[in-house]
């Protein structure tokens, strides 16, 4: 057995106890659409019945997007090692216009099969890659253009509905529904019932994109569109200076489990080829990548050394290792880069720093813009979605929405017109670090300019003066622009700036970007969102301290942070909470005034039958006739 | 020596240690007004020299605004047991219209200080509170209103400026003032530099206040209103199920050190007039509380049993002590408590559920309502200022902009134009629970209900999914807000809803409330906002890493994360950073570009050069005659 593999059994053991532990009280459940292999996996969080002086009243269970894959389903037995069972593989099958391979077809791909010294490190059941057939196109939106519904748009349609339909028609009065506020959805259009066929239109105009590489099987359609939740990248990667395949792969798990969406997988260190199979193996999530991160390893980091053929081989080598989207970063134009000159803090973004220092050595526009149309070639071969990277986006607030950063963007709206010719999906990369008053004409003029491909942004920071703290001066910006109708938020941890994220930074990254998302989704006023709020502080109000901890995003967290004031279990059970005390509670109070009215209605309906009565009794002594003789 | 006393130097000790320990290259300066008694502190941040191939470069130092009061000055001697200066006094006392009494006029008061078994909790060197004499009004609003520029009022105008002239004038070219961008500014009119004259014409037009009570001339004037920079105000409090006064005091103190303010003291349990001197004596930011509390511990937690004196008596009590702000439920009407039975989450303010008991039990308007133009007469006294609670506040995003919050909105904008007539100063609290897309319908009601009075809101919370993230799902509405015009935000902790907040929560709380009031004055233009963000972001790019953790708003923090990625010493001078590794780095890609665009231009002006060279040789050869003749 291998040196990774046994890291990675140890790894698995933790996985079990803490990792992929199911959460108290939640149930994985399975949604089945239209054929017996299209089962959608959801969260179902069961509560407890309210106790009120009539007796006891239910409270239905709330069913949540779940991320987490076969991780949480306790029927499932996880076996790193072997990787995921590769659900999708039928669908793609059962399309045929793929082929299979008998190896890689990148020459990178064929050396680091062949070389004995990298056993220890390689993951050891390699499926060999599938193509499109010659002349075929395999991406959603080929299919989606001509009027297909797939299998993959169905799942997410189903997903992306959370058993609304389901809550609205047998748990109407649930209290859960209650008070839905109208969005501000600033041109988003939300259906009240995502369909498969809404969710074809969305992707045929090029308002979404279902990232799932036909060599990524294992992965459970997810969609990126403002027309559909806000969904949540997290990066993950291992450096020059830390961190083992091992480890990211624990990172990967732990991520799916707090809610990402999509993982970007950043290794800049060695080994990144045989770090990222073992990643997508063993992936539930959507997995993005940086190729010319790995292309530049490949020339030691000489950007001026850099060719088409180099990464041209990068593509194909990824592309059938199952990456599902790419980060390219063709929009940095020549012209683009003295216009960063005079920036307090130049080009940040490592592909666009790559990008414009192989520019400025060749004095030519780059490889990426010259040859975009071959990279939709190779896109469409596999799926994998375009991620236009934003290689001149600002570093700091100064340099917010300048020239550098919006000729780009003009550029890569550009980009998207030739990918989409191509029939590949496209999502456009945006900044960094912009003020809130600067925020919105970002959005404003990514949907203009890039003709409404799905936005996805990093945070963004709103200032820069807190490094230590960026996980929250991101998701101000965040929860802003998500508003607004960016479609996918990377997430920013605590550590950004500072240093590499471990386990808790991955974890608080998450959490505080499922708020940033989540709070997007309810200002927008998507139909399902207000659910877990309303049933969350419904809880709260009726001091049902475990259904508290249950909805929250973080249940461990909040059920910790209870006991450290109050450890004792029969307190989770008492009406009062630490920042009154026994004594003394708003909420207490508060019901004994609706108590009170309550009352005070049964005495006013009291003090009327009375009133009536007394009137009755009038009627009676006057002779009980209906009509006085006159 | 009392109990408390040993404990408080017990914490001196620790105080030393951690929480008054001065920020690295930090530096207290004063900046000296119109008289030698007005010495406004500041902290200036040294920074290092850029080192560049043209030799070094200074970076002035920046200068940051500083609530940490003498706790952050080497040159003092902290005595808890004596309290600090009392700074203030010798403005207060040449206005000669105060009186000194003999004792507390309370009757409360006076119980507590003959009562001997509360000399061990008791502080030791009460002062004889002052009141206004008869007729005499001593608020900062009636002198503003009559023309009077206060001392407290040119010490908020110096400390509001914060050397931003200075800079300007000195170092206008070291790039901090760089691309400033423009504010989007909703109506507030923010000053390029703010004036003595231009305070007072804000404190006596109603849109801001300085919170300072006669007798608490410990503390530092602070200016709250929105044509100011944004203030946060932090919560402490014991209550019946944990902590002591020593603790509370040392949070105070920790408070001021992250930049709180102002501070409320939420005390419920016992000895709460013993633990608020210990607070007040000091504290050198203004002290606000809820007598309501008190008041209510006064009558056995029994709401229904509140009465006018009782009340009455806890404000004066409580103004003669030194609070400078007291938050008033006057606006629960008994019209409004109905409103709220249908609501998801009733009334969760704890002052709105006992005015509420109180008028369902009397069924008639509360005391706060029929004796508010009393209470003015008190307020005036003293200067305390108002804080018009609001007790029907949202508890949910569900129950948020209904009709019993904004019929109590209406409300405290009748009482703030009956306080104004008084000329007391007035701010106004808000939500709450909030969704996004209605928090600005928040602001733009209460500009115009309360006639721009400051707005004083907490959070609002986003979302309510999140218990143990509260502090990130209130950041986000409160940078917002803050944006939109609010003056001061009240922090959450990350214990919101769940425990009592520890020290960790309170700095955790503190520095989230900071990154939004900071987001939020770079949103509306604040002239000397981005400086800092301006001088950290050129110190990221030059990888001056200390001068990176020393501008951060937590240094400790910035610098024990990168110590966990990074922890050799020699790192913190590497030109990389643990994101990337030492041999690729974006930043360092950038400088390469830079220099690279450099040695272009330098080529070109060679090539011009050159070119010019050979046009002289050649004009030499024809014979270096300026006119050919004809």
């Amino acid at each position: 057995m291998s040196a990774v593999a046994k890291d990675i059994i140890d790894k698995t053991r933790s996985l079990r106890s803490e990792v992929t532990q199911p959460f108290t009280a939640s149930k994985r459940v399975y949604v089945k659409g239209s054929r017996d292999d299209l089962r959608v996996p959801m969260r179902e969080i069961q509560l407890q019945s309210t106790r009120s002086t009539s007796g006891l009243e239910r409270n239905p269970p709330v069913t949540v997007y779940d991320t987490a894959g076969p991780y949480q389903d306790p029927d499932t037995q996880i076996d790193l090692l072997n990787g995921l069972t590769p659900l999708r593989q039928s669908w793609i099958e059962e399309r045929q216009d793929t082929e299979h391979l008998s190896g890689p077809s990148s020459r990178f791909g064929q050396d680091r099969e062949s070389d004995p010294a990298l056993a220890p490190l390689r993951f050891e059941h390699i499926r060999a890659p599938r193509r499109a057939r010659a002349g075929a196109n395999v991406t959603q939106m080929h299919y989606a253009r001509r009027g297909i519904i797939t299998p993959e748009m169905e799942f997410v349609a189903i997903r992306e509905n959370c058993r609304l339909q389901e809550l609205r028609e047998t748990y109407a009065g649930a209290g859960y529904l209650k008070n839905r506020h109208p969005g501000q959805s600033f041109g988003a259009m939300l259906p009240e019932e995502v369909t498969a066929e809404f969710v074809r239109q969305e992707i045929a105009a090029g308002r979404a994109i279902i990232p799932n590489n036909i060599n990524h099987p294992e992965s459970e359609p997810m969609i990126i569109g403002r027309n559909f939740r806000v969904k949540i990248n997290a990066n993950i990667g291992n450096s020059a200076v830390t961190s083992s395949i091992a480890e990211e792969v624990e990172k990967m798990v732990w991520s799916t489990r707090w809610g990402a969406d999509t993982i970007m997988d950043l290794s800049t260190g060695k080994n990144i080829h045989e770090t990222r199979e073992w990643i997508l193996r063993n992936s539930p999530v959507p997995i993005g990548t940086v190729p010319i991160y790995q292309a530049l390893e490949k020339v030691d980091g000489k950007a001026e050394e850099l060719t088409w053929e180099i990464f041209r081989d990068t593509l194909i080598e990824q592309a059938e290792q199952g990456v599902d989207y790419f980060t390219i970063h063709a929009g940095v134009r020549l012209q683009y880069v003295p216009l960063t000159a005079d920036r307090l803090t130049g080009i940040v973004s490592r592909g666009g720093s790559i990008m414009a220092k192989w520019c400025l050595a060749h004095h030519q526009e780059s490889f990426l813009y010259t040859h975009f149309e071959d990279i939709c070639e190779i896109m469409k071969a596999y799926d994998v979605a375009f991620s236009l990277g934003d290689g001149l986006r600002p570093g700091c607030l100064a340099d917010a929405n300048d020239a550098a950063q919006f000729g780009e963007l003009e550029t890569l709206g550009e980009l998207t017109q030739i990918a989409w010719k191509h029939d590949c999906q496209v999502m456009i990369e945006g900044p960094g670090h912009v003020p809130m008053q600067l925020i919105k004409e970002n959005m404003d003029k990514e949907l203009k300019d890039c003709f409404e491909a799905p936005f996805y942004t990093l945070g963004p920071l709103t200032t820069d003066i807190a490094p230590g703290y960026d996980h929250i001066t991101s998701a101000i910006g965040a929860a802003q622009i998500g508003w607004y109708g960016t479609a996918m938020l990377c997430y920013v941890t605590p550590k950004e700036h500072l240093g590499l994220p471990d386990k808790d930074d991955v974890r608080d990254g998450i959490v505080t970007y499922k708020i940033a998302a989540h709070a997007a989704d309810l200002a927008k006023g998507h139909p399902g969102a207000q659910v877990r709020d309303n049933a969350l502080s419904k809880a709260r109000f009726e001091f049902r301290w475990e259904d508290q901890f249950n909805l929250a995003l973080d249940p461990e967290r909040a059920r910790d942070f209870h006991d450290q004031t109050l450890p004792k279990e029969g307190h989770k059970a008492a009406h009062f909470c630490s920042m009154c005390g026994p004594n003394f509670c708003s909420m207490k109070i508060t019901q004994d005034v609706r108590d009170y009215a309550e009352q005070k209605k049964i005495d006013a309906a009291d003090a009327l039958n009375k009133g009536m009565q007394e009137k009755a009794a009038e009627f009676r002594d006057k002779g009980a006739e209906i009509y006085h003789e006159s």
